[in-house]
């Protein structure tokens, strides 16, 4: 039997959105790896092994499923949302790079997923738009100062803008710097959405202008949209024109 | 019996990147509304009126969809990859706007699909495996120093980027001027990825040096993605790493 590692992205959370091809996946797996809460989105099936990691052992994780890739065995690693966002997929390639002599062969797949961002600008209507960037304000593997730099650049640039990660217990503080960030190129009614748990049963939205934003207002589940100097509201949406005048 | 209007997107062509919400629409619908390649993707059956319009004519679709929706029927609007990414939930959301006393209580609805710039990416590794950003290198509808500000302060950055629309026939030399751009600001060997028609049997992948980069590698059909600083090939694919050092 021929072994394959496929790492699969699961979207933000309903069922509903994920695709085809990511389904077909884990249907002919025969191990399923990944974050605990993404594994037990997985239906368990006879002939299938389910192998649940804690969180930062992403390395380890990758790992652990190209060693059972070249063994012979059908594996998917699952993310949410697409695991080429802040997910999976680079920590496999990082992974098959140390060990690329081990691994050079190894038949290795990746499937798009919805993006939590994407989700949540569905959500509240089209905030993205328009030119946008994605910035994660998880300071664990990069410096403070480059996401501060890079917030700041991407408002002089006039870009909507997607976070991920904005806050967690062990990093209390880094989204109130990034609010900083902001208040310091943007107008104070420039338009926030914080997006909680999109297409879960705890999805939660909330609209706020810059002026009204807090720190409390995200956790590790939020990901928080940022307009840009022209994103505004519509009845109950927010949105983005396409078109930015001379 | 009570219209409504979804905007849905379809992927970048491939049956299985769709995602069952999106199917599930489609099936309820009563009439397909988008731009004519996009139309021709969905299997006609009794009881479903395929509206087929030209490229450019955008908001007039999106009010001929509020109009039919508001009038009873079930429309979904057919956006390729995703629609909150340079496709038709903004210009619904502009429609709506325009006419809003008309279609304030018209019942509207988005559902993410996979853009094209994830399916590029994971078909050629990780490439926006951090920070990134998007840009829509088309002058129709934003001045060219705009676009070029932005390319600069996205360099500067050191984002990894995405270019929708980077040419057409009638815009031959606004790619090149973009290359002229990222050559001023990053280094010769800068990856970059030229992603054709992702997912459809016409797929055609090709990865070069910046300095190797030329305006006839992009088309209309083409997402064109470039790494960051970090962005590197390991074995046949290219990712970024998810750490940036001190």
């Amino acid at each position: 039997m021929t072994g394959w590692v496929t790492v699969a992205g699961l979207g933000p959370g309903a069922e509903g959105m994920i695709t085809a091809e990511v389904q077909a996946a884990i249907a002919a797996a025969t191990d399923i790896v990944g974050y605990i809460p993404y594994v037990r989105r997985i239906a368990p099936r006879d002939g299938l092994t389910l192998h649940e990691s804690d969180n930062r052992v992403e390395l380890e994780r990758a790992a652990h499923a190209l060693a059972m890739a070249a063994e012979g065995r059908r594996v998917v690693v699952v993310s949410s949302g697409d695991p080429g966002v802040f997910a999976m997929a680079s920590a496999l390639f990082e992974a098959l790079e140390a060990q690329l002599d081990t691994f050079a062969e190894v038949d290795i797949r990746v499937l798009p997923g919805i993006s939590a961002m994407f989700a949540a600008a569905a959500r509240a209507g089209a905030p993205l738009g328009h030119d946008f960037c994605a910035i994660n304000l998880s300071d664990n593997l990069k410096p403070q100062a480059l996401i501060e730099k890079r917030l700041a650049l991407a408002a002089q640039a006039d870009f909507a803008m997607a976070f991920y990660n904005p806050r967690s217990k062990a990093r209390p503080d880094g989204f109130g710097r990034a609010l900083d960030v902001l208040r310091s190129h943007c107008e104070p009614d420039r338009l926030l959405i914080f997006a909680r748990a999109v297409s879960t049963p705890e999805e939660h939205l909330r609209v706020v202008p810059l002026s009204e934003a807090t720190p409390e207002m995200a956790d590790m589940r939020t990901v928080v949209l940022v307009g840009s100097s022209l994103t505004r509201r519509v009845g109950r949406f927010v949105y983005t024109p396409r078109s930015v005048p001379e």
